[in-house]
């Protein structure tokens, strides 16, 4: 019996690389977590070494490996397999594609790290495998992170933008009244709704500011409840922007924000009701029925990377950013 | 030699039907207008007398055409040829493809107005034929008619949404302050930035209020101004979701409201060129030059609905409404 080529999964993030291999049917065969380096020669160090490290886990050579597919912050030209402008890692330009691929001898896919969550949830929500292509059906999905971003996926295939740059959704300003966001604009949504948003208006030192913030509001501490609504009503407005622009069949929100679970899932469905109320319009697009979490625990976003590296699928347009 | 097959497009709108025969490179080889029915049975007889005239235009048969594209308002049911809740027409239900299909023997296609639309723009912005499909350009044209609603266009394929309504963002909210709209909601952009915006702010018995409107604010009345400020701001707050939803190359205006021309284009720019001023994420979006018209006097509704009616093009999704 020959054994099937797996596929490796790495989402780079700013503390930690998480390496996943897959097999054909996209279930994790094997997993691990090592910190990333900072700057481009630690970056490139921190993959590779989750490769090697990888393979031994799963008892193959790295060479044996189907793919590797890379899903990292900054601006990605996929194309080239070039990150630039990842900010977090200290890297302003690096050809991440064709430098695991030399020493691998392995064909290298990547993928802007949001993008390729995207691909993840698509496969974890169970819109059918991502590997066969045509599957009529749409996808967003919201992630609420440090910042505020969405990957959209169209008939099962990724929707990446002609210049790389679809689903900038946290810079919409929704608020005239806003605090300055850190790309110059004022009320922007990710002001609002995401880790960032959260953490300046709770500062505090508990590793988890939005739990701290929702269980302070649980309590009724009238600022909690405050920046709380602000990311409740700031996520259904997100919501609500994706499906009146794309008319995506559903929105999955990932990221750290969305650890809150059911409590936040929750308060978002009644904010989108209580439009719905007012609303016959909106009301007919049924908004709280088409959201929903990615599985709790689930490693969306290396999971993505994998499964974007495929050679056997491909982003619609050039993701050259 | 055999004379190749002209494609028929009908523009059903709700005072008159705009109806074109264009041949294979997609030129504009009869042309004409006739007023529309109101209600189920006089929509039929219209669509279907524009379609003879048409033909006796043209000098052929009915049955020599190749193909019948219909553009008309309402929920479209593509796959089906049904249009429904088309409020301005009088029509609550009608199987207008079968009837027309029926009628004339020729294959049928129905789509929503706006998404017609955005063919026929595509086409007239010389995004290459949109008969050779895989055209890695992007479009969104953005409706300015009695309402504010977008035709998305990826790689050349009409993308309609998971139910047919992509593009509705006429109906996001951006102002907390602002007049209920038709739709239920508060302060949507349709009510800043759309003929019945125009009607509702400006009342007149010019038969272009747009027009009217936009002269006195030339010529320094003080209410004209606030109009035609509020008109400028919304549709470039449409163009700016449209980049940061889509990142489409290009946001191609066009509708009633589109007839201003330069002036309007010119004011929609520099409102653009002032946000980039104030924020590098912006600026590197390049927004101002990524907006444009569609070619003046164009017949873009009734061309893009022949372009739609060609049995070798799809939209990508099932245009279920």
């Amino acid at each position: 019996m020959t054994r099937e080529k797996l596929r490796v999964g790495l989402d780079i993030g700013g503390t930690k690389v998480h390496a996943v291999a897959i097999d054909a049917l996209g279930e994790v065969v094997a997993d691990l977590r090592r910190p990333t380096g900072y700057g481009t020669d630690a970056v490139l160090a921190s993959a590779k070494a989750a490769v090697v490290e990888l393979a031994r886990l799963a008892a193959v050579q790295p060479q044996d490996f189907r793919s590797i597919g890379v899903g990292i912050p900054g601006s990605v030209d996929a194309e080239a397999g070039r990150v630039a402008n990842a900010v977090n890692l200290g890297v302003a330009d690096l050809a991440l594609g064709p430098q695991l691929a030399a020493e691998f001898g392995v064909a290298v896919r990547v993928e802007n790290d949001v993008n390729a969550a995207a691909l993840g949830a698509w496969h974890l929500v169970g819109f059918g495998s991502p590997l066969t292509a045509g599957a009529s059906r749409s996808m967003a999905y919201l992630n609420l992170g440090t910042g505020m971003a969405a990957g959209i996926v169209l008939d099962g295939v990724l929707w990446p933008g002609s210049h790389g740059t679809a689903g900038e959704i946290g810079h919409i300003p929704v608020d005239p009244n806003g605090v300055i966001c850190s790309c110059g604009q004022r009320g922007c949504l990710e002001t609002l709704a995401s880790g960032s948003a959260v953490a300046r208006q709770w500062p505090t030192r508990h590793p988890l500011p939005v739990v701290e913030m929702f269980e302070a509001a649980e309590r009724g501490d009238a600022l909690a409840i405050e920046v709380r609504d602000r990311l409740v009503v700031g996520t259904a407005v997100a919501v609500r922007i994706l499906i009146l622009s794309f008319d995506v069949d559903t929105v999955v929100i990932g990221g750290g924000v969305s650890s809150l679970g059911m409590p936040l899932l929750g308060r978002i469905r009644a904010t989108l009701d209580e439009w719905a109320a007012e609303s016959a319009f909106l009301a007919a697009l049924d908004l709280s029925d088409r959201v929903e979490f990615v599985p709790e625990g689930s490693a969306v976003a290396a999971l993505g990377a994998a499964l974007a590296g495929d050679p056997h699928r491909a982003s619609r347009a050039a993701g050259a950013a």
